[in-house]
């Protein structure tokens, strides 16, 4: 199945640099009320000053969510700006969890360049990262439907988060291993939820809440896909791509779906994948090495099965509740073309 | 001035204690939807279990920022209950705020026992804070009064936590020292904002909406007085009774009132103390030495009388809104009086 219209790679990318120029100087604005120490980290981390505040034209990020918030106003009829505060208020949110993941993660790099916590220290890292949760609650906390949905969406985004970091003591294989099921779940409430409150404030601001709980459903269902896809680039991504180094994922021993997958196949390749994971060496040979038993016992392919067959559940009850050719449809249906 | 009546003291010590009865299992219901890792954690920072989450029956703090909510809804007429909602959010961000202090601070004692960073570690206590910031937003998102004061308490909570961060960096004395106005302006973030909330939330739940604008003005003029009547018991409070280490304000450095306002008294005793305090000598007898020479050069009477000052604002602020005799004003009354 071909997700999207032959155009539609353009015209999904026409549409996200369309609403990333609607998007900056709402973030800037909502930005600027905070202490100018604040401000700057948080400057830093949603990616338009360098270390010193000044201005850097580097990789911001997609900004995904506030472009699914806005397309999915324009989807229901209404000019893209009325999703703003939505859009600026999941921005802001993926920002915090980013922040607040790579210090608990210990991560230093991140698009290319230092983790804020490696820039600024992890106390100052982690206030800001609160600051910026609390502007984004700030700008939906007059409204009803579209701030219900953010508030579901920062329940289950610590859910999940606090899902994954449980999943670090569970063993590789045996009793206690954690299931595809589980994965599922966590990655609904870790990247999941946010596309969903994206999704749902878009319709709800733009004048449609009656459809935000389907688009809420949508934009989960389209997170997960998301969130498998990039388990497989967290394995066999390009580190020039993805900003992070390759092979990243085993390295660090995080329970992803591809390894899961593989864990879960049976046969040889899986038993040697146990052993070796089981072992946690960290050295470039056994991470290799794990790397090519995840593929041989079907991993990557289950993985990207798995999030293909996401994907498409998204497109189908888009096509339900917001039928016709919008620039949503291209922007998602292009990211899905992706996943092959 | 004595701000309250003969029995308030009991009045108000009765007051806290009816509201915390009618606080815990509401806490407990809101905590129960995390994961059981985070749940044993949160039950930790409230206070109601211990490190290995069995009943923890010693010290969990006032809940002062509930009862303040539910005795504000108690003040205009209503059932305490029907601030409950409030009065959760409240204490889960307060608890949030405490959480992270400690891993910004490093602080590895609160109440008695070890802070929740050094029970759990920094990453899970990171996202054990971000979790009961989450429930505390979910507790108000579908109200509108209530929910825009408690979006404003976190945004000016996190100023003042930025404002008091950034504070580390200044000089003692001379130029870009600290002001007592600056000292202010974060305390009222810092602490006010929350109390501010606490009582807006109280009366807008409470029925009585059209009074959230004085109720906040009012309960962020006693979070000042708190704040530094807490900085008094931070260098001169007994440790069986704050659960922190004698002088420990002291020790760590930390601007707090009675020193900024003994440093800008002038005199031989602030000149000495600015030598000591330039320093930064962490040994005993230097520690002693600031505490006498703050004491010396005015610095802790100065911090009473702003703090009584400020109290007898909020109080006059209470009476001319909310007049009568309510809970509230016993409970109020009652911690002001022990500011002398």
């Amino acid at each position: 199945m071909n997700a999207s219209r032959p155009d539609a790679v353009q015209a999904g990318a026409e549409a996200i640099a369309r609403c990333r120029r609607l998007l900056e100087p709402a973030l800037r604005e909502a930005v600027s009320v905070l202490h100018p120490s604040g401000a700057r980290m948080a400057g830093f981390a949603l990616g338009w000053s360098d270390v010193d505040g000044r201005p850097f034209a580097g990789d911001g990020g997609k900004h995904l969510r506030p472009a699914i918030a806005m397309l999915s106003a324009e989807a229901v009829g209404a000019p893209p700006e009325s999703a703003l505060p939505g859009a600026v208020a999941v921005e802001l949110v993926h920002a915090f969890s980013l922040v607040h993941d790579d210090i608990m993660d210990l991560d230093e790099r991140r698009r290319h360049r230092q983790t804020l916590w490696r820039a600024y220290g992890a106390g100052p890292a982690l206030l800001a990262g609160d600051a910026m949760l609390a502007l984004a609650v700030d700008r939906l906390a007059g409204t009803g439907v579209p701030m219900a949905y953010l508030s579901r969406a920062l329940v289950e985004l610590v859910q999940g988060q606090t899902l994954d970091l449980a999943f670090e003591n569970r063993p590789w294989s045996g009793p206690g291993e954690v299931t595809v099921q589980e994965y599922e779940e966590m990655a609904a409430g870790k990247t999941g939820s946010l596309l969903g409150a994206a999704a749902a404030t878009g319709v709800a601001l733009g004048g449609a809440p009656e459809l935000a709980e389907r688009a809420w459903e949508m934009g989960r269902e389209f997170g997960v896909a998301f969130q498998i896809y990039d388990d497989i680039l967290g394995i066999w991504g390009d580190p020039a791509i993805t900003g992070k180094p390759v092979h990243g994922d085993l390295r660090r021993g995080k329970k992803t779906l591809p390894i899961i997958a593989a864990l879960s196949a049976g046969g040889t390749a899986a038993r040697e994948l146990a052993v070796v994971v089981g072992a946690a060496a960290t050295d470039e040979e056994a991470v290799r090495q794990a790397a090519r038993l995840v593929e041989e016992a079907g991993g990557r392919q289950a993985a990207l099965d798995l999030s293909a067959r996401r994907a498409r559940g998204a497109m189908k009850m888009m096509a339900e509740f917001l039928p016709g050719d919008t620039a949503l449809r291209d922007v998602c249906g292009a990211l899905i073309d992706r996943i092959r």
